[in-house]
């Protein structure tokens, strides 16, 4: 990230250049970890849903109880401009808002703003053709409902999930599962019902979208999923962002349905594709 | 703690002005929270306990699969000459181990070692004659054999401390307590035995020497400490470095004992601050 140097990101204010984009170790996040952020996506040089993604931006802060120093409709205006000078237009935006700078370490700050933006990590071909396998790991994150800076649990598991062969890692406490470090997790039942956990999750943008999209052919709920309900499913997927639908065919040692990616997840990834279209 | 300008610290692998100690925005302290760290006291320009401490500190670079970039006895070296250069007898060391400058926003790079030097926050007379009174709350730290910069949690709820009239929050999970989010905790039975909690809890370096000064008069036990144990207790305390020991005499709205510091507890901080002594 740090290695364009064509890039600018917005930092104390300014646009400036990325390799010039520093904090001061007195930061709340170098401190301790404390912080917000939001991900979006930019298309055709157009930020895709943006309106969501800085209502949940918001809502983290307010969760967290530290102020975005920027009225939404600033911190739109600063968005569009790095677009403007940056020129990717296929690529991520990422929002981080920190403590700020701490008197003594502890107490929070001036919280500090900062937006890079950044090529996008897709999933390759290959994934969405074949699924990916997936391990589990019982664990639940703290703030569910906010998008805290806080990834301590996802990438001390990063060497587990690669020595398991898995592509990512699935919380569950007590056999109910919730969410990934960075997606959320979908099942198909045998009756075609699409399901997502409801509670302890972090309410994804495409989430939504992919509940929306379902709603219009199948049943959808939000609700409890359990262990054995995944084991059970016909079909099961993550959503995110940048990997939008992702099909999974194998949970732990457990293969999930016909063991490839199934008709209704490649139907509901050819329906979002088609949502985020009209957006633009 | 930016604001002395005659102060130094140690990042990118030199010792400089604490004025120009900056990580760039793509370390993975910022964009995710990831880092240990650990403090010890300096007295007398001495570090005190410094083995405990940073035995402690490369245990939790372990547990999160993070590589401190010195020997132990290099990092000492580099402590001691900051100790020389900065001029403050009496005062704290902070080491903070990031996990690197991340190309992708997520995956670790070379870790980033930063050892900043700080006056000492002591309790005041008043907090250590009167005793505190603590609320709890429902949760456990994700990690707690590590020392992780995650405080998301703890400063989260530094307003409802404030706003209960509290001085620090007591975790507790299916009434069973833990610590809090800087301190472990210890409870004085009606027989004098001594009890502080075992499982999920940081090992706290005084938490160790209590144990220690207290097993030389009293029985002492780890062991779970339930609500219902800390309601009855005769005495209860908090134990970190800069606090040393620090009488509670109000847990939410149930009174300790006899509502003031007890006699077990003080006398315990004397014998503490005498073992202390004996390390100058």
């Amino acid at each position: 990230m740090q290695s364009n140097p064509k890039l600018f990101a917005y930092i104390h204010g300014n646009i400036q250049p990325l390799d010039t984009a520093f904090l001061h170790v007195s930061d709340l996040s170098i401190q301790r970890g404390y912080g917000i952020f939001d991900y979006f996506k930019v298309q055709q040089s157009q930020p895709v849903f943006l309106d969501d993604y800085l209502g949940r931006f918001y809502e983290s802060a307010r969760l967290m109880q530290l102020t975005i120093p920027l009225t939404k409709e600033a911190l739109q205006d600063v968005i569009l401009q790095l677009i403007e000078v940056n020129k990717m237009p296929l690529s991520g935006i990422k929002m981080i808002l920190t403590g700020g700078y701490s008197a003594n370490g502890y107490d929070p700050g001036e919280p500090n703003l900062i937006i890079i933006q950044q090529p996008l990590l897709l999933p390759t071909q290959e994934m969405i053709e074949n699924g990916i396998k997936i391990i589990t790991h019982e664990y639940v994150r703290e703030i569910p409902r906010a998008k805290t800076i806080n990834y301590s649990m996802g990438i001390r598991l990063i060497n587990q999930i690669n020595a398991s062969g898995a592509s990512d890692v699935l919380y569950q406490q007590h056999g109910v599962v919730t969410e990934f470090p960075r997606c959320n997790f979908f099942i198909v039942t045998q009756d075609n019902t699409i399901v997502t956990p409801a509670e302890d999750v972090l309410l994804g943008i495409t989430r939504k979208n992919v509940l929306a999209v379902a709603g219009k052919k199948y049943k959808t709920e939000e609700r409890a999923v359990t262990m054995e309900d995944v084991h059970q499913a016909k079909e099961a997927f993550l959503t995110s962002t940048t990997k939008r639908i992702l099909p999974i065919v194998q949970v732990d040692d457990v293969v999930i349905g016909a063991g490839k990616p199934g008709e209704v997840t490649l139907g509901l990834l050819q329906d979002l594709i088609e949502l985020e279209q009209k957006q633009l």
